[in-house]
């Protein structure tokens, strides 16, 4: 049974397949779309596709961006002595959204995953290798706190340990304004392990 | 702080504009149609503008369709004679998917909201009232059960009872499955007042 006519099926199709984004949502979405000035659809699909076309990976950090070099590489304020080491862009801004870090970054897009078959080959590590071969003091390991994240974050120290580059990782703890009650065990422990005398 | 390149800022922007989605849901996006085949993409944006430009209302019951008329008016053994009477296209595909209903259907596009400002010329009443001057038996009222859903079905069937049309309201109560502990009062007082004999 087709509950609504070819074209709303197959953009309703089209939507559910994007990440989140359920077989409600998608219909919502729809109609939406369908009930939006012309124009305003007309230049959401063609940011949609320009940004598909003009993104690509910064030559230094492999960031996502529209430029040859991304506004974080392209600052000669930043210090470009220190590496911050992340799993994606996203990840990228989140650690640019505190202000307070000045050096750059690496982005892997992705980490170490022997269940999903992703390898060091997979990532951007022989990327990071060669950008050690310049005057870089530190390495600033922030994968996520995952069983994939914590794989990379040894992977890497142990690749970077040989060449003497002071390498650290992110703390892991309790987050600020954290309820113990409500924090994991594994957690729990590990914040315990990481205390620091005040 | 821009934190993204021109490009992906755009489009999260424009995603993020869109109805149900946050501006995590929308980097999320971002990053995903970023990384999707072209082609895909490409796919996409055309579906979005060609639904755009070739969604129209039914010219008989309104509701949003590629084609001139519906398949639903457009079926010969649907009964045409009873008209069930829905808010949207989502709420007719809701009934469609019963399987059950044989009747066709009219579309509202909306209902009357004093507090919105939508009044009964704001929706499609006049186009109904057109078409009980043909061969109609019974118009079933299926809008919401909300405020505004009750208010439209009260001035329907006030607007319809002079033509001696019969006019029905889906009935409302406890929803199968419904625990009655989490229903609230009202439900629980219209199941009551709506009770039937056994």
């Amino acid at each position: 049974m087709e509950l609504y006519s070819g074209q709303i099926n197959k953009l309703i199709d089209e939507l559910a397949a994007l990440p989140g984004i359920g077989s409600k949502s998608a219909q919502r979405l729809a109609f939406h779309l369908i009930n939006m000035p012309k124009d305003r659809v007309d230049r959401l699909a063609n940011v949609m596709i320009e940004a598909r076309a003009n993104v690509r990976y910064c030559k230094e950090c492999y960031t996502l961006t529209d430029k040859e070099i991304c506004p974080v590489c392209a600052n000669p304020r930043r210090d470009h002595h220190t590496i911050m080491v992340v799993e994606n862009t996203r990840d990228l801004a989140a650690y640019e959204k505190t202000g307070k870090y000045e050096g750059v970054y690496h982005v892997l897009h992705g980490a170490i995953s022997p269940m999903l078959g992703v390898g060091p080959g997979d990532i951007k590590l022989k990327e990071l290798m060669e950008r050690l071969q310049g005057d870089v003091q530190e390495v600033i390991i922030a994968t996520n706190s995952s069983l994939e994240g914590e794989t990379t974050a040894m992977y890497i120290s142990k690749l970077i340990k040989p060449t003497g580059i002071k390498v650290t990782r992110i703390a892991s703890g309790v987050p600020v304004g954290g309820d113990l009650e409500y924090i994991d065990e594994v957690t729990l422990l590990r914040a315990l392990e990481g205390r620091v005398e005040l």
